[in-house]
């Protein structure tokens, strides 16, 4: 997840699974990742009074805070913790939008161990409560975006649990998602494909 | 802001204010804070199912992370950052809903100070996008709690800009905000008092 710096610079923070890859990929000047394509979407959204959607910060527990002087309290000892949800959410005229984006180097399919169990319920809840859950994957090496909607996320996941794949092809992306057109302002104008989704689910449709 | 450990005990963590206090505050085994009150509440409306409200992490700078052993990242260096939003949100019955909440030892006002601009822009843009945006005050010697919504607060905010006062007085709480009957199960049910708001506001009625 991206950490803004009160300056604005990004801070892409180091991730437990990986350390050495990740802490390279910091401060690489490599392409930008899924999440800073969104995080831009999601300010020119905002900067054009479009939707008010942010990414929220990645929960830590703090276990130790020195205080050199009243003005900086310093965090000394804390951990990362997994989030209880999905990563953004928001609103958008007046529907609420609660997401999870996610990357795979995949050429064929997406791995379905991406997304986790809390997640998963969590999206269930949201829709319950006529809120618009869904994932938006990249693959990665083919810079291809897709929004899909959390019914279709679903429908997979159950079909893992009953001993199906374990994955999501790329097929079934290309005729169960939407496709995301990539632009210029912004980059991952995903709010696109949400109106498709919104105008196909009459309950939340106004 | 309350980070809950993995095991469901809560921790409070420190501000840059007032070290002291607050470490002290941390560990005492006074009665809840509105925080611990609001997030006991929203575990209520996820359990049975009537709405699904998070509170934020507490949005923190990384700058150090050591890692002893893959498993177990440690963050060695980190600092508390301001919240560029409100405190909580979420969806109810496909209402965006998203608030702060304030405590004040003051028995006869609510001094706006305790809002920071960027969260009145960030309520103002999510008014924008018909998502209901409020701030739940707590009158903590008194045990009475307001939902005020972003209206009210805003014109009391304009009244301070063009000179006026600084506060809310309890009064104005009284005449032009919902008190929020305090109960067992949730203690703070404001979701009765954001019927009221919505029932008022056409645009996002259903």
């Amino acid at each position: 997840m991206t950490i803004r710096y009160p300056n604005g610079k990004k801070y892409v923070p180091v991730r437990t699974t990986n350390p050495q890859k990740i802490s390279n990929h910091s401060f690489s000047n490599r392409g930008k990742t899924l999440e800073e394509d969104l995080n831009d979407s999601n300010e020119y959204y905002l900067t054009h009074n479009i939707a008010v959607i942010h990414q929220k910060p990645v929960p830590i527990q703090v276990v130790n805070v020195n205080y050199p002087s009243r003005s900086a309290a310093v965090i000394t000892e804390a951990y990362f913790r997994t989030p209880s949800t999905t990563d953004y959410n928001g609103v958008w005229n007046g529907h609420y939008l609660d997401f999870e984006a996610k990357e795979t180097k995949s050429k064929t399919s997406f791995p379905l161990q991406n997304i986790h169990e809390h997640q998963m319920i969590h999206m269930k809840n949201v829709t319950k409560q006529k809120g618009i859950a869904f994932v938006i994957v990249k693959f990665s090496t083919l810079n291809r975006h897709f929004v899909v909607p959390y019914d279709v996320i679903e429908a997979k996941w159950e079909r893992m649990k009953a001993g199906g794949r374990k994955s999501i092809a790329l097929l079934e992306f290309e005729s169960e998602s939407i496709e995301i057109e990539l632009g210029f302002m912004p980059s991952i104008d995903y709010l696109g494909a949400i109106s498709d989704i919104v105008n196909h689910e009459g309950n939340i449709e106004r």
